[in-house]
């Protein structure tokens, strides 16, 4: 357990995060929670850049967020669009599903991103606004594609379309780029374990005022999930049940973090990070997931392998003899791609050992890689864009 | 922060609980994750004295394990019988009616346990069988009463009722007996805050062969709290979102550290530390909320403060004058009575710590209560216990 | 170990020093290091009351502490005054003999302090000079004797001798008042596991001027402990050796939380809660070794149990049948006293537990001891002050 | 704090060895000390390969180790004969003048073994035997260099001389073979946070029974390094003082993981991570400081760097744009070579991180060293080796 892990979430948790977490036990009913509960969602207000979203915190998981959003906002037979692009994508929309909501699916080859112009298509041809809500994953864990957020909403403006627009970060948010407030998000839905840097078991939410105003009319069944039970909570200084007080409090230091390093330099750094990886894929001849550069997530990097070639057994061999986790291909990229995941807290240092790790995986299993150029690539970027980081910050 | 903690959960954790939640990232996806899994599974089933049972671990809270056994295995306009005789009783009511299941409701004095007799005449009288489910709470934590589940099944045989046994025993698992295959109970909650001692954030659930197979036909909605996809995941070592590894594996090793005390001593020692509690409160000239000896709950005592006297004051001015967190009154208790929770890992030391702080309050707030009082009674009964409790032991 | 400890040193740890100490490993010859010696040292240096002492922090304990002094300043054949009237000024007279040194020793009985006028006398009678340092124990751990250190400095000036003044104040610096440099202190000794709250580990010094001055002329053989190359390697930012950097820290956090507090209130702090373990000596018919109320020490309580009892029985069944660990009888008391320690960071709640248990404990030996009479007598005082205690903070 | 340290010790720490450390505050007086004191000492012993050498516990460092060696078995004006051959050796050497011990010192050149023939020749012209203690220094931590232990012995049986062998095992022992009986060591000197991967604090030392008589007549001062004070400390399961009562619990499992591991599996995993540090540095086309490869060290490689380059800035640079840390050179090869540190608890993983960041540094100073070099070079050596390693345990 001594190396990092590079599965794209739950990332390597900061010692000081762990210690955050790992609290001894508080009365959730006392003003202590207060101090907790309350910093912790305007932290994370600011970094979904909002001025004034609603911030939800469940003990759960981005699944449960997903939930959230739509019991809180949908009732049986709404309509709602979305593109399923990946893994994740195609399973919130078999949530939507059970859920008995009335689904327009974009289909799109994964390894790419949201077709924004068929969005505006299908939403221009909802004349009679059946379409409640927009679903967009703005980044594919599966494929490692970051789609256009400010693109769907300019798409809905362009149709004159009323629909909420519910956003997916769990694997963007705190890591790259999200823009609650310009985009016009309705629910923002994210969990503990990524750019938060904690352990699971968090779902974070942030609502838009339409969806909380969506909830007087939304006839599915809620009540764990319910909002406006944890806002009648929140008001009293309390919770509508027993909190998850150590992880909220994880959360409330790792806000401070994040915005003490601020959210540019913090994204800035995961964008060299996943430079240095995408320069090593292309030492090593191969291709990425993503289709075209600006798809490319700075989160994960979903790394395609010569046909004919399980991309499991790199997973499992990088494991078995090396003791790194990286992460296996899912759904219908399964076998395909192996991914590194590259966000939370990660150093160069960090990510040169899982560069050169994939690179003797894929020595041994045969692949025709050259040792140390995968690493010689990155280390070219490191060298390059730390010296331009020194200076910005200067 | 030094202080035990006296609320009726969370609970003190102990030290080797805090270490095996305050993990690093592991792959969940790697075989790692199967060997926290599937022990702490066994582990929870045999703390409920089952064979059987298939137990669920969602990210969640008892609130969401509520939720779970509506979901999982009842239809919109199915019959639900219940007892409202507690807060937590009253919540679960609520929780049902807003998934549109049909209630019949026994209205109960709080202070009182759940009427059997009353069972066994609605259940007799609903030819029917619209009754899909009959919920009893165990131990409702805001009035210290713990009801006769063997009682309830008693009722249910005798009026030949086919109906599904339904039992939150959030406060009692693994404090006080509890016997999922004895008592036929169909699906049991809790959580993870209670008797196993760990952090919020898990609902912990065993479900009989018959609960399993109503999912089947059980229409209302779910997808985070489905139990079939989390079937699924346990049968392929995985889990279908991510899971909160690190509470798994305090749950692991606290299933441990109880089944290697032996569950008989684990319910015998919360007897003890309750006996000392009750001596103490009798010793003040005050009164259980619990009406009769047989309904006082092992976890939790509610304390009825004289008429006209705010309750609440005692719990405020422990916390501020003397940093100890006690309970307060609940619902229909509010301000009537304090709560002193005694479950989890406790000592007599620390036992004796809340009940000579509580006198201390007491006086304060000019209650006519003896100091030492309390604490000699307490005193008589540890001393005298322990003698009994290490002979028996030998 | 949930039960606080009762023994006068290793202290309770705050959770806070806790986590300081358990410290990942950082280069020591790295500038980080300086930024937890330079802070650590100057936070010592406040809490003796000094302006100007050199503070040396020695991967050691307080006896190492007592080696450093006499290494650093003496050659073999200097005279040094002291009194022998514990366990710990006996010891360190032993280690003065190891050494060579020529002994003045004024027999005191056990209980009594340090009798100033004699020592003017034996000073007064010196007038060759030959006496070199006058050794005084602050604080007699085995007896909870606490010495008048500014009387000793009187009577040294009263005699117009030149003696150094080395102080053994291990169980008393940080926990009760010390003045290094109003009362002329030429060397202090302590440790970090008193009054600091840390794990044992660390000798603390702080060396006036003349004490450094006399390295120049000391003989006796020194490398581990020399000032010298400590001075030495502090200069640059270093250490002679490798350092206990997660004590240290962990001494630097402590010194924060002691200086935040304010010596005077943690010196308040200690005196609230011997007062009531005091009263419940006194409730319980027994006698503290302390001879008379001026000499009774914060920090620990020796208490006489009855002729003819062994009050290590005490010690060994609090140990087996309570779990609660409080100090035994060393040397000339054994057997005839029990110590509680009541130093470091402790609250009412704690000290309240650990009167109970002794309690039990005397009950369950035979003596005479009515149950719950020791607890209300310091129930009353801490009420009382800790009234007074908010009033003077307010 | 994320990326591991390269530095020669303290090395990383496991985190169960952490979690051991940090241990709350027991009664070291209690039968719980005994229970980690005396398996803590059994393990070392087994670690050193003795059946019957006495271990001893210092809370203190290896050069308090040195002091105890010395204090407790010689007098002023014994005769040691030693070789200065690096720092290590030299601060040995001082320490034994401070003591007013008649030095025979054999000059050796910095990157040299000790001279077995050399110290032949002086021990046979000893006929006086004036010489009482032969001292080595097994590993010097400043040059990278193992000396061969057992050719002093054959040397000191040759010249049939009775002097003591006092081995400096700092930075060899439980990471390099050490064999106290086999190699008639009288005095084996280590510390905790080495090979034995812990924080430093405790100064740990085998004694063989002549060493253990050499103490009736040995009239060096000592109290705080007393042996025989520790001798009957440990006969009554106790200490003489405050033991670091955390950091022998850390030692203790310290040593189950050593042992369960196998010592040669230690051994050989040291082997293979230094052989792939090598390999890099060959690659880089530069020359370790130890001048044949017999005596290449397996803990530790200092590494020239080319003539007019200042070395500490590679330690410089690392530490601060890559936040790694690596050993400056010291002594006589200050700013002549960097060290990279490889013992203790490290992965192929890890390694490779620390000279892909070598790589970089050497790189953005203008070092002609090619990026991926010594990071394939190493790849090889742990790829192989790996497979070898996993064959040789089925």
């Amino acid at each position: 357990m001594q190396n990092p892990v590079f599965i794209p979430g739950p990332t390597n948790i900061p010692e000081a995060l762990r210690r955050a977490c790992d609290m001894p036990t508080i009365d959730h009913r006392s003003p202590l929670f207060g101090q907790i509960l309350h910093p912790a969602r305007t932290g994370v207000r600011r970094v979904l850049k909002s001025d004034s979203a609603e911030i939800f915190l469940f003990p759960s998981t981005g699944t449960g967020g997903w939930e959230t959003a739509l019991s809180n906002t949908l009732s049986p037979g709404d309509g709602v669009l979305v593109a399923r692009n990946g893994m994740f994508s195609a399973r919130w929309i078999d949530m939507c599903e059970r859920h008995g909501l009335e689904m327009t699916i974009i289909e799109t080859p994964w390894g790419e991103g949201i077709p924004a112009d068929r969005f505006e298509e299908a939403l221009t041809a909802d004349t009679g606004h059946r379409i409640k809500a927009v679903l967009a994953t703005h980044n594919e864990t599966a494929t490692g594609v970051r789609s256009d957020i400010a693109a769907v909403r300019r798409a809905m403006d362009a149709a004159g379309h009323p629909a909420m627009l519910f956003v997916d970060g769990v694997s963007s948010i705190a890591s790259m780029d999200f823009r609650f407030d310009e985009w016009g998000v309705d629910v923002a839905v994210t969990g503990s374990q990524k750019g938060f840097m904690l352990p699971p078991g968090l779902a974070i939410l942030g609502f838009s005022q339409r969806a909380l105003e969506a909830r007087a009319t939304a006839t599915l069944p809620r009540t764990f999930f319910d909002t406006r039970d944890m806002e009648r909570g929140y008001a009293a200084n309390g919770y509508p049940y027993t909190p998850a007080v150590g992880l909220m409090n994880g959360l409330n230091i790792a806000c401070d973090m994040l915005l003490s390093e601020g959210l540019e330099a913090v994204f800035a750094r995961h964008h060299r990070i996943a430079e240095g990886v995408r320069a090593a894929v292309a030492a090593w001849g191969l291709k990425l997931c993503a289709v075209r550069p600006e798809l490319q997530s700075d989160t994960v990097s979903a790394i395609r392998t010569p046909e004919g070639f399980d991309a499991n057994r790199i997973v499992a061999h990088a494991a078995e003899a090396y003791g790194v986790a990286f992460g296996t291909g899912l759904g219908a990229v399964a076998g395909k791609v192996f991914r590194i995941g590259h966000l939370g807290s990660l150093t160069d240092v960090m990510a040169l050992s899982g560069i050169a790790t994939a690179e003797m995986v894929m020595a041994d299993l045969g692949l025709p890689v050259t040792l140390g150029s995968g690493t010689a690539a990155a280390q070219e970027v490191y060298r390059a864009t730390r010296a331009t980081a020194l200076k910005d910050a200067a």
